[in-house]
């Protein structure tokens, strides 16, 4: 069932009891020298440790899940994260799932994606039109489409998060905090909200985008939809143009404004988290912990909530980021 | 209490009850490209994810908190993990740590160390006497002593992580496997032994050590206890010359034969575990991983569990194993 279905606290908890043993409860973590830098506590939800890298498995879980049992398998548009979510979630599954990529795709997530069992679909960005060749394959093969956040299941699937950092926070002594999150599309951080809105209600979701990418903190502050065109950057898991059709009244209802970060910040912060966390982030990752340490200002109360919502990032890109934090 | 008193398994269980709250419950990571290197399913405990950056806080944490309420402060000598995992452990309870340094020991590691709150005392390797200085300094302040495995409360503290791999690999099924552990004096590696050997007596530790510093393998080979020179080496966190007073048996006792890894298949498990686990593995915390998936051969079973021990790797050598698995 897709479509313009508004999502609800039932939902979330109905994704967690069917992510429970599937899915990992990534740790919460901090560093006493990165609460020195931000000026206070900053705990950590590191979803870079969830299955395929990012916390996309979540959303995909939940909504391969929630399909009906005679489904014939799963389709999905995605060159990145979504992709092997999607891939692994349907495998374990037992269902077939066709991934439509651009040709010009990094070949390694090409390889990642089909060893994760999917039929792996190429299209040419120039001349092919990816929402027609979708449809087509959907009909002729009878797939369900999993949109990457429009989709209400997926957003049900990454509220679990918020769920764990409502549980894990006050484990830490914490019910009071803004929670800083990697904003695309906003599944990941309406999800999110949602659960907070019901377990931590004194909780504030901020969404956090790079520089020129910021459609979302430009929607929330004009009151609408404010769309960006479509182009890539270092932050490519998250320079979706404007936010989704069934987040945004999430985002605009529940979010504070929105945190923008530089580039250079979001290098400097995966180069942090590798020395003081030990975790790997890619960029689109890495853009709430950046907001953390470089923006403090903009950030209220005695304590920060980040996630760090992926870790699929090349090596040239990871050692760009140690070579630049060092300068 | 510091002597040649053989630690039990009631010690470990006592130490996780003082380590509850404090230490991490580092998850257990497995990736299906991972398994599909080794052949089997490899589970892994990932240390690098404990508070500064090691298992050490375990061990440091249980030997604080098992002093009496009137010491004085503790001391240990270390260049790199014991020590920050003392100095953090000393710091939260409270109590003053003077870590003996050599002088040459990387700057930054010095930085850390007293920015954690400990005194540091540097010393110089060619002309000074380092047990006689802390000796005099131990006497003159009256501090406990922390040595870095021949300690029954370090031992005990390290024996946690045994109790969490056996509760976890539980949950993903896994009950009987060998488990490699990175081995340097070996008071990780007899601590998961005994902890396993109440809690899961149907698995097996396997030392592992890099090559040219394989003194536990010769050791279990001998029947004695081999020493090798004091020097350094790629994974300086275990190139200890000889298994300790207290761990060595344990280690004859409880293990199957020493595994032993070279510095080009560290590396390679350090890059593997950065594209497939998204977390940061130093050369010494590798060892084991390497083991899984290099030499297979060498060990039996459906499953694997490994051990990565720590994560406090320079940006330089973390460079070279990211360029050198993609030569």
């Amino acid at each position: 069932m897709v479509g313009n279905v508004p999502v609800n606290i039932d939902m979330i908890e109905a994704a967690r009891a069917r992510l429970h043993g599937h899915a990992r409860r990534t740790p919460l973590v901090s560093s006493p020298f990165l609460d020195e830098i931000a000026g206070r506590k900053v705990l950590v939800k590191a979803e870079c440790l969830q299955h395929t890298g990012s916390f996309k498995f979540r959303g995909a879980w939940s909504a391969v899940t929630a399909l009906p049992n005679d489904v014939r398998g799963v389709i999905a548009f995605s060159s990145g994260n979504h992709a092997q979510g999607v891939a692994y979630a349907a495998g374990l599954r037992g269902l077939s799932a066709v991934i439509i990529m651009p040709r010009d795709a990094p070949a390694i997530k090409i390889a990642n994606t089909r060893a994760l069992g999917a039929e792996v679909v190429l299209y040419d960005r120039a001349s092919e039109d990816r929402d027609a060749l979708g449809a087509k394959l959907a009909a002729e093969r009878g797939l369900s489409l999993i949109q990457p956040f429009d989709h209400p299941q997926v957003i049900a699937g990454q509220g679990t998060t918020g769920l764990e950092i409502a549980e894990q926070a006050a484990e830490h002594g914490v019910t009071s905090a803004q929670v800083l999150v990697c904003c695309g599309g906003g599944g990941l951080t309406s999800g999110i909200a949602l659960a907070l809105e019901q377990y931590a209600p004194d909780m504030l979701v901020r969404t956090v985008e790079p520089e020129g990418f910021d459609d979302v903190a430009k929607s929330l502050t004009a009151g609408q939809v404010v769309t960006h065109p479509l182009r890539t950057g270092l932050c490519d898991a998250i320079v979706t143009p404007a936010p989704g059709q069934l987040t945004w009244p999430v985002l605009q209802r529940l979010c504070g404004p929105g945190l923008v970060v530089s580039d250079a910040q979001v290098l400097a912060a995966m180069a942090l988290a590798f020395e003081r966390l030990k975790i790997v982030v890619e960029p689109g990752g890495a853009v709430a912990l950046a907001a953390a340490l470089f923006l403090p200002d903009q950030i209220a109360g005695d304590s920060m909530i980040v996630t760090v919502s992926g870790g699929n990032v090349d090596r040239d890109v990871f050692q760009r980021a140690l070579g630049a934090a060092r300068a």
